[in-house]
């Protein structure tokens, strides 16, 4: 069976922006688990939570947060699964202290970063990972990139009576 | 056996930067193939790498490129494959536009960001991402964890002597 | 009879901000066509319409996307023919997620960006191009920068009412 | 014959930069012309010359600045010629000031920005328009294209051996 | 009789940010002509005002722009009178791009820039500079420095009724 | 019996803002009092104020301003006590020009800066350096602690319901 | 006696920043530990620490670290005692990833931030904190801010001779 | 005789970059008093100086300072003579945090800021002023930009030659 996918947000006030991703996970029939995890007020949750994911199933962890947004970094401490990381937008230029808390980490240390908000996204990224060794999660997700492609060409034939 | 990891990059004068990226997997075990390809200058052979990756045994596509660094999202637009991007400093903000250019990927299309510069993290997020199914991979991942915090720890009793 | 200038879409959410660029094209007499095409979604149909665009009778590409936003510099790729790029506005810091991923291209394959949700100035830009070698179309440039002059003029005149 | 590109710099200080823009052009056979004119020291020569380039043969003015980059929607305002703009690096951010001064146009005054410092690729855009209407140019520009994706794939067939 | 300040617009849209620049101009005495000019519509008229600026009994220019914001400098280019620029703000990163194409003018032709939106502020600077010879508006401005203060200081002792 | 803590805005604008920041302090019975005082505007209240506070029974003074927010830096060079910067969000970038300002301060004179908007946060940073000396405040603040990863703990307990 | 201070860095090649920081402390008769402690590579060690530095004597912890610097915000989530934290110059726009990382902290775990590179104010924000209660380093810091006027007075008398 | 120009500098390290900008006065015959005053280190200096340079023979004061440069904003704070703000180049972005803390003054308060490390350009802005009422030094100041312009004229003449 598939592994999990953990949906780890550092405030429930990000529930909003990430049900998406555990939409598209929940599309490609990947086990998901949503928490509500704060790298600064619940760091034994966090410590705990990342340490034991892989025993625990998981597969890949997402991890959502803003501002000094350091929640992906401090599960990616903790575990050798791959952590995907979510900047969530802020006041501050859009996101951009979420950004580059999350995506500069230092060497050895790695989190798989995607755009401001980007929560589908994420969740495409950890299913193509687990797709490595899932051929049919494989086939799902082709077959979404030739939906995708299909909308897109179906928009393109109709754009003109828009204008 | 494992699947392969492409490194490409958009320039030959990236080699120097991307360099680690190769020898990290080289060090992991894990087969490594590094290759030159512009998305602006060789379409056609970006587009033919990537529609084939899969079926040509790639596991993990890295991708390296700077300024507007489109290398990574358009390799990912012709794969289900997990593509890494790894942004390429300049003389603009410190390689602000690289980041902002493949982490900021529309919906659908992701690309997995690491720091600017982070060609070792890459490499180690690569692994990561393979480790899911070869737990013998994994073991290494764990190993170069606590080697890593060894060092650390040296360190920090050694650093008195520094001062 | 002149040559059709293309106006790309990376979405068609994009639509309201360019609609200004179509009417202007049309307010110069010059034939456009509007289309959407997504640099990731639907790589495919970027490198057909791009590669063929000079054969079908464009002289001119404008392409309009967002974040990262590759579609002008792919386009630019497949062709010879001028490529402008429009930024659309973002969260991020206002569009300069897009104008960097737009402006910021590598040596070879220029792209001719214009201002951040500038849709009307890629349009006076097109013909600007196409004008070189038609004397009426310049001619009607001409006027335009009358008119706008007399606008502003008209403007001075009145803003003491307004105070 | 062909159409004259007038190469303009704020400061002969930038002619380093600029030096290989003039030499993309010459190696494409386009006719150039290098002038020093300052949008704030010599407005009477920026206005004089813009006002005139069309009758005095011009086709395209590419024009560089740096910092407050105003020369090329200065020249711009004068002329209903397209205006290619190269924003000279600077400390500032690595030459965000001259890339927003130039870029940012208000409606009706397009200028067409290229990457900061990105003066090859300003001759390259320059003779795109040209070719519009210049079959022989248009060739060149093809073969230019073709000669860059092989050097590319040279380069992607040789990266091995300097690991 | 006091020389008179010119409050020139490169858009009657800033009207409503530039008001409070008129309004305290008068509440000086200071004589204001209020103007709409275009650097890049009606550059004719530009030149025209400023070269004539001086002999027209103008002592100092307020100019207000936004994005590419090159009315300041251009009006510099053309007189030796002290030019104080407002930037616009804008979406761009709250107007960042107005500041920099604004205040980063060149050695030689300075431009006295104020805050974003800072059209108050611009009265004031241009009261001081007259001030320099004349005792009278001197001493409305030293009275403008106590009645702000004692604002402030009234707003002190009634802040804890607020709480 | 505790010393005092002063909250000081730049404007009673900043009160909305600040409000929190004020309660936070009386939730752990710290005496406090708020101030509107102008680095700029009441330039003399604010040394007065400053080079008395440590006499007058305060042991850490919070400084909110906005935009050049100075107002925390010239407090400090006026005493001893540590000084807590809160910069106020600003439509410049979201706040980086009160943050840069107010951070950014040269060797000799410290100031405590806590993030854009975080009123709360100065709150708790001056609980915690009154609580060095105070056992019973110590003891409030790690109560608060244990308080905040319960709240979070609910949350994680709960947030299944909300999906 | 005294309580110690803590200079935590996340890596050894902070050192050379952070000596005027360990040397201030000393200046000032402070006691010091220097440790290298890694939020991400040790964060065993990181929680050990700081969950325990009150029981061991500490009284304020000076965090050091650049790029996505997490460390002060780590180590304030296991403490209730204040944490400073010194974000690291990088090439990231002169090290704005690690200010943004360090001092936008989420509501109840405050991090004061002092500068860039800001080695030496953390040590004497550090004393300023501690001499709260204690009167003899209180008078230390009095006679430093006297003997940096003094200093900066014997700069302004013969500022006239370097012309 | 002619007012006096107060060049101040918040460390005598900005002499480098401000020398020219004595140089500059010198060569328009004002009389210029170079000084360096602390806004932080010297703050009784800083209010001393400006409060009374008006009665001191003062007419424009010259503030240059880097970072948290609020040295302008605090000589305005006591004097409504004009202030010249003269942001110093940094290593973050650029000098943007010097520009920023100059430029961003609140409403009541002006400082009229030039160029990142403008030195040249805030002794001609200051001449401007005082030519107001001086018709010699606006006679000087009309051939500086006369000399300019040849000198500009001139290399635009001879840069054929430097190709």
């Amino acid at each position: 069976m598939s592994k999990k996918v953990a949906v780890v947000m550092g405030s429930d006030s990000d529930l909003d922006t990430m049900r998406p991703c555990v939409h598209r996970l929940q599309s490609f029939g990947i086990p998901a688990e949503v928490r509500v995890i704060s790298a600064h007020r619940t760091p034994a949750a966090a410590e705990q939570f990342a340490s034991q994911a892989k025993d625990n199933g998981f597969g890949v962890i997402i991890a959502a947060a803003g501002k000094a947004a350091h929640l992906a970094g401090v599960l990616a401490a903790y575990t050798t699964l791959p952590v995907i990381g979510v900047p969530i937008k802020t006041s501050m230029m859009g996101g951009l202290d979420s950004l580059l808390s999350m995506v500069q980490m230092p060497k050895g240390i790695p989190v798989a970063c995607v755009a401001v908000d980007g929560a589908d996204n994420a969740a495409i990224l950890a299913a193509q990972m687990l797709a490595l060794s899932d051929p049919d999660l494989a086939g799902k997700l082709a077959q979404f990139k030739a939906d995708m492609a299909a909308e897109v060409a179906e928009k393109d034939r109709t754009i003109g009576d828009k204008l």
